[in-house]
Formats: structure tokens, C-alpha cells, sequence
């Protein structure tokens, strides 16, 4: 529906091929559609935002011009790719983005021939564009290779890698720059500063205009385009570059930058560029959250639409919070740092661009030289904590699991081996929810606990959360501590109390029973007492629920305990079983000859796809009600 | 010892502070004493060579200026800081260098309060240095820190991540750039024509003197030295730059490129430079191999010393070589490699930097066009390879175990979760020896296996990495597969014989017993064969042995097997226990109910140093001797 009406244009595109029978003048209303059907789309079913109006030009001027999927288009970060989910067939299934059993909010080879990559995690679309581009030669293809990449996207270290080897094989790519100067939050850098700076210069915006005009007339002369585009690009670099230019310097022939929101004259481009061999680099100017007022005044807020919203006005609608609604995680950790801030001068916070989604907005404000957002950059992220510890800094590296993954080299080599201490902050460990395969932290128990001298911990609820951050700053903690903690609600109404220490390696029996242990990590000790109780109320079965709060060092006196004292242990957490904590139980259990039976609860060994919180983990089988209808059926009958 | 002369300087260096006593003009001496130290030393203890020899007047210059420790010195990849240990108080320990027991072969915070940082693996010195800069900055302090960096490790991300944030916060850091035109192999890549291209400027290298003339005055004018070198680099920048400074761009001040073979300029250069506040980049030319001249002229071939030599001449001091010698597992792979690739043209190789290393010398000669050296760039090469495998091409990605860790993310977002059918070859898994703690492949089954989609295999012998390599690349296995296997020799006289093909998941029972399994994974099958061997003949105990050559998937037939028709399993692997193979077979018994005992041997919970491989696995108890013990005294006494 569009203001009561329906799509002229957008119901009639069901794939590029529609796109392309569309005249080029009208473009600019299917794109006013496309735009339009997001909005009212995302009014009812939020998701990400602003990035994808920022693109809609782009994505039709692209799907108008190139032949997907003969053509390969990649998207970078993939949350921007709504508009191409729109237009190559899954109009209709877009009301069902990222719910249980709906579309993914990432492109997915699985789910459309039009994806040709799957995209979820940062800076790695001109590696994988590389890798079809070189393909394509193989084969002798004329295929053409596009990677979209934001500008928040071309700080993480593997697009550098890739740039710098984008030019050694002459590979027939081209590289959208979709510089809309903010990533999820301002990303920092001096990358940030030297793009801002050419987009901004008045003498590139005079050269701009030449370039479109020489542009406009390259196209009518047909094969000799590579020399005088050549000629242009000559006078650009002369004229303009007092800042050198950063691309060209690695051999990638630069265009730009242009304005990212007049399709007709991207259109126009695209097939200009089309027919240049080698790697280019488009650098086009974009507006996060373009042609939705709230988004484009708040493109920070707007990242996501932040709830169910009025399409005329952006009022959010939601129900009225209650005051005892138990706050996020993400809250009660920024919260706790900064007030741990306050008492010790050595913490400092660093976010590899993640400062509002790991609640640090407030600490990066009050504490401006002691936090530090390193921009999309894990690897530096971790080994700059690590300079930091080896002069008695203490940091505080806010990761999401997901994308620890791309720093796992320097927690082993940085951290660990040096024994620093570094508080390595975890967020979204487990199960995300709808952002879906490409983000569930489900991987960290297992690819950390193989690593020496680390301390990992994963708090049971909020207070524990806070008394682990606490700890972990302590001066006689000084080694690295890893607290893993999921994304969202936590259990109880805030509330205000102190810091209290928690010993090391030590966790707590939270019920006594005789018939069986179950024991959990994280926030799994929640489920383990609903089992616990329901099993107590239903069935007269006592248990008894160990909360070990650490991974390692294991608290083996508890684990002794549990052995000794019954005959049967569940293991439940969030988190894959391969190699995971309830693997680390086992491990006990045979290097000290226990017999006793155990019972592991967890992600099992496949990806897991998108929903809330909630579906995923009873898919998997680790709620509270298919652990007790487990135990129930093979224990107790 | 010194052409049979005692050293006149190096005899009185004990630490950087008697080196600040020789007079400035007798410093082109001491640089030489050094290097014939460094020959002299490697002559009879062969270790990383052409990079030490290149960094000789740079490290004499360094500590002649700076001091260290109250200055912060890093160096990237480590393996260059040779004279630097030698200077700082372990010139007697350098005879140990790499030894079990003796000095690493890597900068240690442990061994030395003159290694600030602990470095092996590539690109995380700026990022160190950062750290370290910005706590100088909070604790008010004027230290200074010095990143040497070569220029085939600038090609990894991670720098270029820190270089993006190393002008954001003023930090006082000297980046040195140690450009010697040769990473390992020559690293290919824009960024390796572009320093080249800089360095060989003839407009470059007459600016560079007027740079020299104008830092002499300037060191004579005091504080307002930043004013006069901004001039400098003005004029630089307008005279010289066609093509673009890219370290400029990323606000970054940049000096040079000068000779790095001058000690008395390098000092005097340093002297001006540690005044002056901010990031800066100094580009030194230096010479692999510097100064002795079999290495100057076959720098590849003395990367590392290729065996004790003859200090006069060059000359390898070798046994005369068995043919009937097995070959090294590297040149197994890197031949079997290029006979598939003849016989099937869909086929390409990966490498990160590490072509001879790995073996595949000839491949990359015989198939320029299907073989990639990516540069020190682990995750595009992983993300490459997804990118290639798309297009049906089908990839040999070979990463060192331990540098696969800067690839954890791309295996697990690109590869697995696209299910794509990857080749990826984990090149020195397991203990290395005498590289160390930095570079163990001591993880990988830990943190591979928790991942879905992969096929996991690790061969006992070199006949089976061959079947393995065969079988991975068959059209019908098209799904990420990884093959790990050791450094080093293989086990049987070379001989010819054709490929033939491994079902996937399967292992074989290689001894039939009753009294006990082994059940071993990858090239701890021939301890397994030797401990089952010796029990059998010396105390009569009867041993089946299982070589299960997948980790995933299991082949649970077998495994049902061994543990339906034994009481006790031993679990042999050449990987940590956490999280490993054992623990594997663990969750196999717990999950099927078998009542059968485990006992697993492998790598313990904590860093290991260096040593033959040998001596290590001595040490970490899973050598045939200690499994034998074990077994007899705990199960047969």
C-alpha cells in the first residue's frame, strides 16, 4: 500500500527484468516506491533503517544498468539490501524480514539466486568480489563484479587487505564506495576525516561536474572510453589532489565522488563504468535515513527503526514502559562501567564501533580521553587494549561475540600469551535473535576456553554482570578476564545497589536436591531453575542447580560436589555443545574418574537462522520446556 | 669470537647504556661486530637470518637514541630483533637462541623488561604502539614509542585498522617503516609497487637530501622544530608527489624513504624526529641479508639460515642427504597440489606470504595464473577463496595453523556458513618447535570443530594428506574442507604412487587388541602404533588402534566399535586437550551412553616455548614413552 494506493511501478517488478522495461525518466518515481514501501514496511515490522533509504538510488540505478545474477553484486555488511530484496522477487516476502521462518535480514545464497554472496559481517565483500572476479577470467566471462561498500565498512583491516591486492590480477570489479559519513555511530579514523575531506572540497565538486560531463560524452564513443577517461581522470588528480588520494595510491582507478540520489544520472554512469576493465572505485555521497524526516535528522536513532512507528510523523509507538521493566543487558553494562570509571581513573572503554548498541553512549561523553572507538576494527581493538595493559591501563574491550570472532588471533597472541590484563566484554554471546545466522554469538565458549591464562565468565543475571565487572578491574585481577553476556532484557526491576567482589572461579549451588545436578553457565541458570522447580512441583523430583558463573577456571570443589553427590548431571547453555562448557564438564568428569552421567543442553552443530530469542533457543531444544519434558521422559518414567 | 678476535665494542655491550657510550663516529663499527655476531651465531645455531642483518644499523641507531625501557621499542613479526636482544644483556644467551630451555627466538615481555611487547605473529605492532602511546599520554608522560614494521607485514589489516586510528588521538609514535622489498616472498600487492615506486623516485631521492639538510638545521633550532619540518613536508609534498603519499592521507607525517644502512645519518635522524610531538612515519631502505653476501644475493633462500654454514663462504655444512629420507610433509603437500592441479584445471592456490614455506614453489611457477600470493593478508585469502568457490573454482587456501587464527571470522561467516567448497590446508599444525609459543598450531581442532558444514581431516601420513588432497577437490565433495597436518618430515622413503580416494568420515582400525583402543587423530597414529607396539611386546597387552583421520565428521561405526568392545580408550592428539579430538570423543561416549573410560593426552592448558618437536611433546607427556607409562602403571599394575 502507498498512501492508500497501490505500487504503479513497484507491483509490477517482480525481478530486475521488470526493473529494466521501466523508462530511465521514470525511474525516480519507482525509486520514490521503493523507498515509500521500506518505510511503510518497517512501520509495522522494524528493522534496519536508515542505511537502506540511503541506498534505494543506488540499488535500482545498479539493478537497471547490470544484469544480476549474471552480474554478481555483493553488500557489504548486508543490512543495506533491502531495496535488491524488493526488487528480485521478495516484495511480497518482505513483511516476514527476519522473523521466524521469514526472509533474513542478509542476503543469503540459500534463500535467492540474486544474493550471490552472504553478507553479515563487515569489509569482506571486496575479497569476495575479488575471488569472482578472478573467477570470471578463468572461466573467460564477461561478467561483471560490484561490491557496495560503506565508509564504516572500509576501516576493517580485511578491505585493506583485499585493496591492496585489488590491482595485481586486473580483475573487472567495481567498488561502491556508499560513503553515507556515519557508520552505526561516527566512526572515527583518519579515513573518516580524508573522505570528508575530498567530498567536501569545493574544487572536487567544480571537477565533479567535469567528470560528469566528460562522462556523458565518453559514452558515445564507444571502445577508446578506457583512453579518455583516462585524460579526466589525469586532470582530476592535477588539479584537485593537495590531499593525495588514498585509492589511487593502491592502483584503483578512483570516480567521484558523485551524488549518491539521482538515479538518472547513476544510471547514466553505470553504464559508462560497465565498460572500463580493471578495478574501479565509485565514491558516491549518500544520506543515511534519505527522504524520511525523523532518519535523516537522527541517523544515529535511525540505524534500526526503533520500534513499531506512524509512517506520517516517525512517533515510535510502543507500550507504556513500565518503570519495573527489568533494563537490557547492554544498559546495565554501560552503566556499570561508567560508574566504574568514576572510582578508577586506569579503566578506559573501547567499542570497534559499536559505542550506543553496547551502552557506552554515556561513558564516551563523560569520559571522552578514556574511551576510545577504534571504527570497525577488531584486530587493532584488541591488540591497542593490549599496549594499553602493558602500562597498567585497564581496558575494558566491548566486542560483540560475533565479531570477536575477527579478533580471535589477538586475544590468543595479544592477550592471552602476555597474560595482560584486559577485560575483554562479550556482548551478544548466545543466541541474537533476528539478525540471524551471520550474528549469533554461539561460537565463544568454545574458541576461547582452548586458550591459556584466560579467565572466561558469563553472568547468570544482572547483579552478577555488575559484580564480575567490578572484579574484573580489581588490581589483583590483573590478567585477562573475558565476561560473555547475551544481547537484551535482563530478569529483574533495576535497582540501585553496590559492587560486591566475586571470588574468581567460584560459583554457587542455587538448589539442593537428591535426584539430579543441572548444571548451567550464563544466563541458562535461568532455565535450569524453572527446570529445577517444575520438576520439584510436577513430579516430586528433587534437583539440585549449580550456576558455575565461570567457564574457566572451572570451580572443580562445585563439580566435585555435583559428581559426588548424584548420579545424573544436565549441562544447559547458550551456546554450540561442540566444545562447549558442557564439553569442559565431561572433561572433568573422565580426568577424575567420576560415574556419573551428563546430559548436555546447547546449540547443536548447525546454523542456526533467525527469530526471536525465544523461537531459536526452543528450536534447539535447550528451554526450559524441552529440558524438563528431557528429563522428565528419560530419568524419571 | 671475531675472525678469531674477541669483539673490542660488542665484549663491553651489556645493555643499550654501554652502547651509548661509544662515540658516534665508532658506531659503524659496533654495526659491524654486530652482524658478524649475528653470522657467526647462526653459523653453528641456524634461525631467521636475512631479516636480522637487515635491521643491524637501524637497532644500533635505536638504542643509540632512545631509551629503552623507559622508551617503548616494538618489533613487528618479531623475527628481526636479533641484535636487539643482543644489545640489551643476551648476547652470551644467543647461542641458546630457540633452543628448549634456551632464549626465544621472539621479542618476550617475560624473558626481558626490554621486550615491551610480545611479537610473532604479523601487523599488531601500531596498534601496540597506540596503546602504549595514548597511557603515555594519561599518565602524563613523555615516553616514546617506536613501531619497526616491515613492509610485507603493512600489507596485514590490522595495520592498516591502526594506521587508520593512529592520527586520531596525537599519539607520540615513530612508525619505521623497515623496507627491505621483500616480505618472506616477495609480496606482491599495490601497496609493494607502491613503496617501490616511492622509494625509486628520482625526484624522491633529491628531496630526501634537502630533507637531511633542513633536519640538520632544524635540530639546531629547538622547540619550534614542528613549525620548520611542516615546511619541509610542504615542500615535499608539492615538489614530489605525482603519485600519492598514502601515509599522508591517513594523516600520518611522513619522512623519507632514506638509506637504512647509514648509522651515523640514522642517529642523527632519530635525534631530530624523537622531538617532535604526533604519528609519524620514517621510511628506511634497508638490504636483506646486508653484509654477507650468499644472502644478499638468494634473499629468499636466507630468510632462515638453510642449515649450519660455513661462515667464509656461505656453504651449507649438511649430512649428505638419504634419498631414501622421507620428504617434509610441506613438499609432499606442495607436490600433490600441482599434480592436481594439472589434472584439473578448476584448481588454484592461496598463500598468505608463505608460498616456499609451504611448498608450493613449483605450483606457483608451472600456474602463474591459478596460483595467488596474497601478501600477509590471512583474511582476504580465506574470504578470496569463498569468493572463487562460488564460481565453482576450487581453491587450496594454505595457512600456517597458527596464522588460520587471523581467519577464525572468514572460515566461519564466509566459508562454513556459505557452505562453500573451500580446500583450506592448515600448513604446521601442532607443535612447530623451535618458533614457539607464538606459533604453535596448538588450537585448531578446538576451534574448528565447534563450526557446522565442515569436513575436518588431519592424515597420519603423508600417503593419506595426498588421498586427502585427491578426495577434497572431487566435485562431489563440494563443502568446506579442511586437511591439517604437521611441520616437518614425514615418516616413509619417498616413492610414487597414484592418488586414491578417502571416503569422507571414515577412519580405520589399524591394530586389533582386547585389552585397551587407541584411538589417535593425525600423525599421533604412529605413537598410538608405537605404544600399543611396545605393550604388546613387553607386557602382553593386547591394543586396537584407531587412526580416525576425521574430526568431523566422526566416523561413529568405528568409534561404537572401540568403545563396545573395550573398557578403556586412550586419545592421542596434537592439539590442546580443551575443547580437542578427546574431548570429542568424550561428548561421542557421554551422548551414546557408553560406559567405557577415557583417557586423553595432548597439549595441557598453558603456552608452550620452543624446543625440537621432539622435546616438546616429551614435555606435554603424549610422546609414545609417556602415553606407554601411563597406561602401565595406572591400568596394568
Amino acid at each position: 500500500m502507498y498512501n492508500g494506493m497501490s505500487y504503479k511501478f513497484l507491483d509490477e517488478i517482480g525481478s530486475p527484468a521488470d526493473l529494466k522495461r521501466v523508462n530511465l525518466v521514470e525511474l525516480p518515481q519507482v525509486c520514490d516506491e521503493l523507498r515509500k514501501f521500506i518505510i511503510e514496511s518497517e512501520a509495522v515490522n522494524p528493522a534496519h533503517f536508515g542505511a537502506n533509504l540511503g541506498v534505494v538510488e543506488l540499488t535500482v540505478a545498479l539493478h537497471y544498468v547490470f544484469n544480476v545474477p549474471d552480474d554478481n553484486l555483493i553488500w557489504d555488511v548486508g543490512h543495506q539490501a533491502y531495496g535488491h530484496k524488493i526488487l528480485t522477487g521478495r516484495r511480497k516476502e518482505f513483511a516476514t524480514n527476519r522473523n521466524y521462518g521469514g526472509i533474513s535480514g542478509f542476503p543469503t545464497p540459500a534463500e535467492s539466486k540474486y544474493d550471490c554472496f552472504g553478507v553479515g559481517h563487515s569489509s569482506t565483500s571486496i575479497s569476495a568480489a575479488l575471488g569472482m572476479a578472478v573467477a570470471a577470467k578463468m572461466h573467460g566471462s564477461n561478467e561483471r563484479t560490484i561490491a557496495v561498500i560503506g565508509d564504516g565498512a572500509l576501516s576493517g583491516g580485511e578491505a585493506f587487505e583485499a585493496l591492496n591486492n585489488a590491482a595485481v590480477y586486473e580483475p573487472n570489479i567495481l567498488i561502491v564506495l556508499n560513503d553515507n559519513k556515519i557508520a552505526i555511530d561516527e566512526t572515527p579514523g583518519s579515513l573518516r576525516e580524508y573522505l570528508t575531506d575530498i567530498s567536501t572540497s569545493k574544487t572536487y565538486n567544480k571537477v565533479k561536474d567535469d567528470v560528469w560531463h566528460f562522462l556523458g560524452k565518453v559514452n558515445k564513443l564507444g571502445p577508446d572510453v578506457r583512453h579518455f577517461t583516462q585524460r579526466i581522470d589525469n586532470a582530476i588528480k592535477s588539479i584537485v589532489m593537495r590531499q593525495s588520494n588514498l585509492f589511487e595510491s593502491m592502483n584503483i582507478r578512483y570516480f567521484g565522488p558523485v551524488d549518491g540520489h539521482d538515479v538518472v544520472s547513476l544510471v547514466r554512469l553505470f553504464n559508462d563504468l560497465k565498460n572500463i576493465n580493471g578495478p574501479l572505485l565509485l565514491h558516491l555521497i549518500t544520506q543515511k535515513g534519505r527522504g524520511f524526516k525523523p532518519a535523516e535528522e537522527n541517523p544515529r536513532e535511525w540505524h534500526a527503526a526503533p520500534g513499531k512507528f506512524e509512517v506520517e510523523t516517525g512517533k515510535v509507538i510502543s507500550a507504556d514502559a513500565d518503570p519495573n521493566s527489568p533494563q537490557k543487558f547492554q544498559d546495565i553494562f554501560g552503566e556499570a562501567v561508567l560508574k566504574l570509571a568514576r572510582e578508577n581513573e586506569k579503566i578506559v572503554a573501547i567499542s570497534p564501533a559499536m559505542v550506543s548498541g553496547s551502552g557506552l553512549v554515556k561513558m564516551f561523553e563523560e569520559f571522552p580521553d578514556r574511551s576510545f572507538d577504534v571504527g570497525i576494527s577488531e584486530q587493532h581493538a584488541v591488540t591497542f587494549a593490549a599496549g594499553l595493559a602493558t602500562k597498567g591501563i585497564v581496558p575494558y574491550c566491548c566486542i560483540y561475540s560475533t565479531f570477536a570472532q575477527r579478533s580471535f588471533d589477538q586475544i590468543v597472541h595479544d592477550v592471552a600469551l602476555q597474560n595482560l590484563h584486559v577485560v575483554l566484554c562479550l556482548d551478544r554471546a548466545g543466541l541474537v535473535g533476528k539478525d540471524g545466522a551471520t550474528h549469533h554469538g554461539a561460537f565463544d565458549i568454545s574458541y576461547l576456553r582452548c586458550i591459556p591464562n584466560l579467565v572466561i565468565s558469563a553472568p547468570s543475571d544482572e547483579y552478577q554482570l555488575r559484580n564480575l565487572l567490578y572484579t574484573a578491574q580489581l588490581e589483583k585481577n590483573n590478567f585477562p578476564f573475558v565476561i560473555r553476556y547475551p544481547r537484551g532484557k535482563s530478569f529483574y526491576p533495576k535497582s540501585e545497589i553496590e559492587f560486591s567482589e566475586m571470588e574468581i572461579g567460584k560459583g554457587k549451588r542455587v538448589r539442593k536436591g537428591d535426584d539430579l545436578a543441572i548444571v548451567s553457565i550464563g544466563t541458562a541458570g535461568h532455565t535450569a531453575i524453572k527446570v529445577a522447580d517444575k520438576l520439584h512441583d510436577d513430579d516430586s523430583v528433587t534437583v539440585s542447580v549449580y550456576d558455575m558463573v565461570f567457564v574457566k577456571p572451572l570451580d572443580e570443589n562445585l563439580l566435585r560436589e555435583a559428581c559426588e553427590t548424584h548420579k545424573y548431571i544436565v549441562t544447559i547453555e547458550d551456546n554450540v555443545m561442540a566444545g562447549g562448557f558442557g564439553s569442559e564438564v565431561l572433561e572433568f568428569v573422565s580426568d577424575n574418574d567420576y560415574d556419573v552421567k551428563v546430559k548436555r543442553f546447547g546449540i547443536p552443530d548447525r546454523f542456526v537462522m533467525h527469530g526471536t530469542q525465544e523461537e531459536l533457543i526452543r528450536e534447539c531444544g535447550y528451554d526450559a520446556d524441552s529440558v524438563y519434558g528431557w528429563i522428565k521422559k528419560r530419568l524419571f518414567c
